[in-house]
């Protein structure tokens, strides 16, 4: 026959933190099943802890998480709705190059230059002389002096806007979080050398190149990253 | 001279869903300013809660937000620490077709276009033979019949294995969240037709191919979803 010992020594308290991972799953599961859409009313506060079981102060902290992602929102007169979540908004909150894995770092780095040379397609479905010139502007506008160097805040300028001319906020705002990130890694190799292709070089190929002509040109401009993902790699 | 007349009507009560946004920025600001690193450890809570002068409910529901991305994690013993959060965990927990903009589904429908056409180049910096003989045997394991119907099991399989092949974990789990939406938006539009290019002709391009025949033979392969974006944009 089994002997009961001192309870405490085996079985663990549950938290409240694993209680409010319970419950937001619960939730989530809940608006699924039920098909809520952004809009839609959600039962009250009350009604929701006495269902699950649990307490207010369990409850809030669940809502609490999905109200930071943008997927609750309380109204004035009507209580709380679903709503539409802001895609980007959880990603944006971590993306700290001080506390992110190394390894998560270097897939960050790739992710970036995946994004941008699989961009021209897009790019070019969207094309029109006025943002081209925009984008030229731009480029105009970075220092002539060092411009070897890669900056944060003109590969952000220069990039940003390719993106806009793409016609994609949520791919603009995403490249927008990546940069710093990207910046860090280099800063971290003491690399920030620019490929032969400049920002202006890729206005002309826009002006007058072919797709294959912008995304051979854009592996230039990016090649002492692709260089150097290489010597990692082997 | 003003009157003062109900409070209640021309002051708005500040709700603690509001306390817990400025205390959650304030945590991730202090942690910064302190130079967290993953590992170390964070004063308790009831001193964090006196610090902030915020109850201590409310700093549950900002420290429950930090704990869902990873940021903050309890240890035995240790109490809290500042973690190394999940990248994707928040993006992951919004990424429900239902819920999102209309917008924001059609930009996310793009990115993953962008991240296949923009893989060729990292793909090839970490091609071997055993990797393309296990992609084979997933483009051989797909059905025969319907072979041109879009599916996502097949898509996420085979499209999922060439990011591994890339050896990229983030990139391939972000496209394994984005194939799912992806999937929806074409049953919106009743658009399931593949391009001529099929999976296992893309695993013939990788065995003898440069690493341009592969991103021709994937944007053939993708053909209908930017001929459905070509239609769109015009």
């Amino acid at each position: 026959m089994a002997i009961i010992g001192d309870l405490s020594l085996d079985l663990d308290k549950i938290s409240s933190d694993t209680m409010a991972d319970v419950v937001e799953m619960r939730l989530r599961d809940y608006f699924k099943k039920k098909s809520f859409k952004p809009g839609d009313a959600l039962p009250k506060e009350q009604e929701l802890a006495d269902a699950l079981g649990v307490s207010r102060n369990v409850l809030r902290e669940a809502l609490s998480r999905l109200r930071m992602l943008g997927m609750v929102e309380t109204k004035k007169k009507r209580g709380m709705i679903l709503s539409s979540p802001d895609v980007l908004g959880g990603f944006e909150r971590v993306l700290d190059p001080l506390i992110i894995s190394a390894d998560a770092l270097q897939d960050l780095f790739e992710l970036r230059l995946i994004l941008e040379m699989g961009l021209a397609d897009v790019l070019y479905l969207n094309l029109n002389d006025q943002s081209i010139h925009e984008l030229e502007m731009i480029a105009n506008n970075e220092k002539k002096k060092n411009k070897e160097i890669f900056r944060i805040a003109n590969e952000i300028a220069f990039h940003g806007k390719l993106y806009e001319m793409a016609g994609n906020d949520t791919v603009k705002r995403f490249q927008h979080m990546l940069l710093p990130v990207f910046g860090f890694v280099l800063q971290l190799e003491n690399e920030f050398v620019s490929g032969k292709v400049t920002h202006l070089d890729l206005v002309e190929i826009l002006k007058s190149g072919t797709k294959d002509d912008f995304r051979n040109g854009m592996y230039d401009h990016l090649k002492p990253h692709f260089d150097r993902l290489e010597a990692i790699k082997k």
